[in-house]
């Protein structure tokens, strides 16, 4: 593969995107499809990943005050349709437990039998079943705030199916909130999408724009839902994580009320606010390039690949010992108030392949080390922000105490590169034409991809947006929180809007 | 409660141990029976004892170089039949997916729609879905051993749930190990056993008998499984961990195959073990007083509470002040190479009612802090070992600097005490008339709980085994692997029998 093509992965970006991310999953070793529709199995490398995610974000919510619980995988079919707009938005992604048993059919196979008395649904988010429990915990204004999260599996059934971006069953955290005041919840709203944003931006290098979400693009039974939205390689948006200010929808529809200090009896307000696996599809598509993914140092499962280079029988041990010793004197430095990571990996197969099996997998630094680097008491590096073949030899002591600043550069660099993309794709457009004219010219290079994020003023009308939907497959993605508003006139329509929004393709 | 009766928990465990038991669970706010019949929810207390419980196995799966992963929740039939006692052992209580879609059902209601070509089984254990992946992932003995752990939920449909001891859905980890060879297999299935019964005694405080299960309590499909099994106060065995040895029926089943280093194709030889949020059931049913939980300091979600007892307003400030001085000071220490945990209560309720609340869950050390403690610069000092009346005061940097040695000494009386227990009530039984006597004689102080675990011999009869169950459920819980074998008779046949047996009554 090395010597036949210039990159490691066909098709590239440009050639055929949506198949270039399906492939450098799999070189990369992160997922692959299971044999039940829609689902998929999350191979050591892409859940080491989600291991990070999840610890770095567990401490920051901990950090807040919130705790974690475990709420049942199945909602009776009765919770989900007491708030009206929430099973309308899911009843049609639900998958359904009817049975609970199985039996012969007779010709050696089996069939459902014990049909339930009421079927169950397999929670595609929890706020029905959670809700039913939190009317039980709160009583009094001294229960608030309630802090709750979990980790957990969730379904939603996909016609479409992509590893890490929309598959029917995934991995998230779901937050769930109770307050005594709506500002009070909205603020907790708020702050949970600064610290996703945050998140994001920080650990996964991914910018971020925060906003609100239209009506239209709302959480099915919320009041207000914001958002983070990333920018892709293909100049699509994918939205990173969403927090939810669901006003007293969701505690009138499972009764959670409290006694206020005056004794008055009054329904809470509540939040939910969740990201998941999707995260690691974001990784892929902000990161990766034309030779594989490009893990961010801070959520990397190894920051150091170290790999032996032996010839001759008679080199081994030599090497081996001195691989062992830069193990141990990297494991004993820190990054990001973590040992520093190391994957040794003394497979035998032929090196380049074995180098390149790393570079594909997105490991942020390589060490390749043969006898002379032994004899020099240096290593052979490689950055995965830099190209495959760009190598420097270091001085062991040197490379093993800078390691820490090495791979924070790294992680900026792919912060600041990132950024720059983002920042190339983003226009603001003023008419009609240009509008269309942004989402369908062609480039040339990669006649597949168009666009970016078009920050454009409008006149609040639904039909626009459907329109858009229809004709380019655009949406709007938010009503950016944090860009000055500035107002003007809606292209499409003429009338006045305070603030320009982000218009994109959507994942 | 506190000056009512003498304990803090009704029933004692000696008036109905199986209400102690849901008192206990109620009382520490661990979980509760969720709206979904047979499953729990579980609370912040509760859960933060399993998330300990999952850090550290999963820390010494680590370091046994398993890797973690995730697999889909759902199984297709077709997988679960392809092995026959498999689905023989698990087709009654597989919860049964078999639409995705929700639809009006016109009166108001929804009702289930787009029935799945083939239904799809909730995963009860996921031997069969993982084998189909690694019949994929393993090509030659370079890829052995495939060593694999997912945290994940389950589902096994329960007549009689039962929080954390048998509920519909339960959390745990599963470990799917793939080998060469069937010594190597058995081998990493012993260690597996090994790892759990030292994590079980060490860390849960909760002494174990390692041994093998006899045919008729093998798991579905295995060729050995081995288990550690635990006595409760009310003298019953708990099955706290399983590890089996799978011989090559699942490979089989999946065909996982290899090519050996003379290129012949083997089948594979394969390993499962699991331990669940039982463990949970098991520390209350083990060192739960009839004042509550007592949780084993390794494993508490706090491992000190500071109660401030402000009765003027006055003393506040100094008192507040005092005590998060306390708290930062033991959050310096270390105990079990973690920070110190402590839980600085300053709700305003009454004193007495707080103290007993933690009493009731559990904390394995609470501190009273008020102005005559300040004023001496000590701590009044409650030890969850002790009764709760009994209290020391002590200077504060001697608690502080001691705060380890002192969780060390609590976390080994628990299990000195827990051993006593099981000492006391274990006793080697050589006729049938003692063994009948053993398990239905009555103590007048609680009516309710007989024998314990009886060492006997036994000549091989499935009849016996039977008989034992039918009259007594009574059942052979392991033959052990770590006591001397003593060759004798069987007292119910008079066959010969290699060694004893543990017999109990059993959860």
């Amino acid at each position: 593969m090395t010597t036949q093509t210039e990159h490691a992965i066909s098709p590239t970006r440009a050639e055929d995107y949506p198949e270039w991310y399906q492939q450098v999953v799999r070189a990369a070793d992160l997922a692959e499809n299971a044999p039940v529709r829609g689902c998929m199995v999350i191979k050591p490398w892409g859940y080491a990943i989600w291991e990070n995610i999840q610890r770095i974000l567990d401490a920051k919510f901990r950090a807040l005050g919130v705790r974690n619980a475990y709420f049942p995988l199945f909602i009776p079919l009765s919770f989900l349709v007491k708030e009206a707009k929430h099973v309308e938005g899911f009843a049609k992604e639900c998958a359904v437990v009817t049975h609970h048993r199985l039996e012969s059919d007779g010709q050696g196979g089996l069939r459902p039998a014990a049909p339930l008395e009421e079927p169950l649904v397999v929670r595609p988010t929890s706020e029905t079943i959670i809700g039913a429990m939190f009317a039980k915990w709160v009583q009094s204004y001294r229960d608030l705030p309630l802090l709750i999260n979990q980790w957990a599996n969730v379904v939603r059934w996909e016609m479409r199916p992509r590893l890490f971006l929309r598959t029917a069953e995934f991995l998230w955290q779901e937050g769930h909130t109770v307050h005594a005041t709506a500002e009070e919840a909205m603020a907790f709203a708020r702050t949970i999408l600064d610290l996703y944003a945050e998140f994001v931006e920080e650990y996964l290098a991914i910018p971020v724009i925060k906003g609100e979400k239209t009506e239209s693009e709302r959480f099915p039974g919320a009041v207000a839902t914001f958002t983070i939205e990333a920018m892709m390689q293909d100049r699509k948006a994918l939205q990173a994580g969403t927090s939810h200010f669901l006003g007293q929808n969701f505690a009138k529809a499972s009764e959670i009320k409290f006694l206020g200090p005056t004794g008055r009896e009054e329904y809470a307000w509540t939040t939910s606010w969740g990201v998941s696996t999707r995260l690691i599809g974001g990784i892929v598509m902000t990161h990766g390039d034309d030779d594989g993914l490009i893990v961010p140092p801070r959520v990397a499962p190894a920051h150091v690949a170290i790999l032996p280079v032996i010839h001759k029988e008679e080199h081994k041990a030599s090497v081996l010992e001195f691989c062992h010793r830069v193990k141990a004197e990297l494991e004993a430095q820190k990054f990001d108030g973590q040992p520093v990571r190391v994957e040794l990996d003394t497979r035998e197969m032929r090196g380049g392949d074995k180098v390149w099996e790393w570079v594909k997998k997105g490991v942020p630094v390589r060490l390749e080390i043969g006898p002379r680097d032994v004899a020099q008491d240096a290593v052979c590096l490689g950055r995965r922000d830099k190209p495959p073949r760009h190598r420097e030899t270091v001085p062991r002591s040197q490379f093993v105490t800078e390691i820490s600043n090495l791979l924070a550069e790294i992680q900026s660099n792919l912060l600041a590169r990132a950024k720059a993309f983002r920042q190339q794709h983003t226009v603001e457009i003023n008419s009609r034409e240009e509008f269309y004219d942004f989402f369908t010219s062609e480039d040339p290079e990669s006649p597949e991809i168009h666009g970016g994020f078009a920050l454009c003023h409008w006149g609040g009308d639904l039909e626009v947006e459907e329109k858009l939907k229809e004709d380019l497959q655009v949406s709007i993605r938010c009503i950016p929180l944090d860009m000055p508003a500035e107002p003007g006139r809606c292209p499409f329509t003429g009338k006045p809007s305070p603030r320009r929004l982000v218009f994109a393709k959507a994942y």
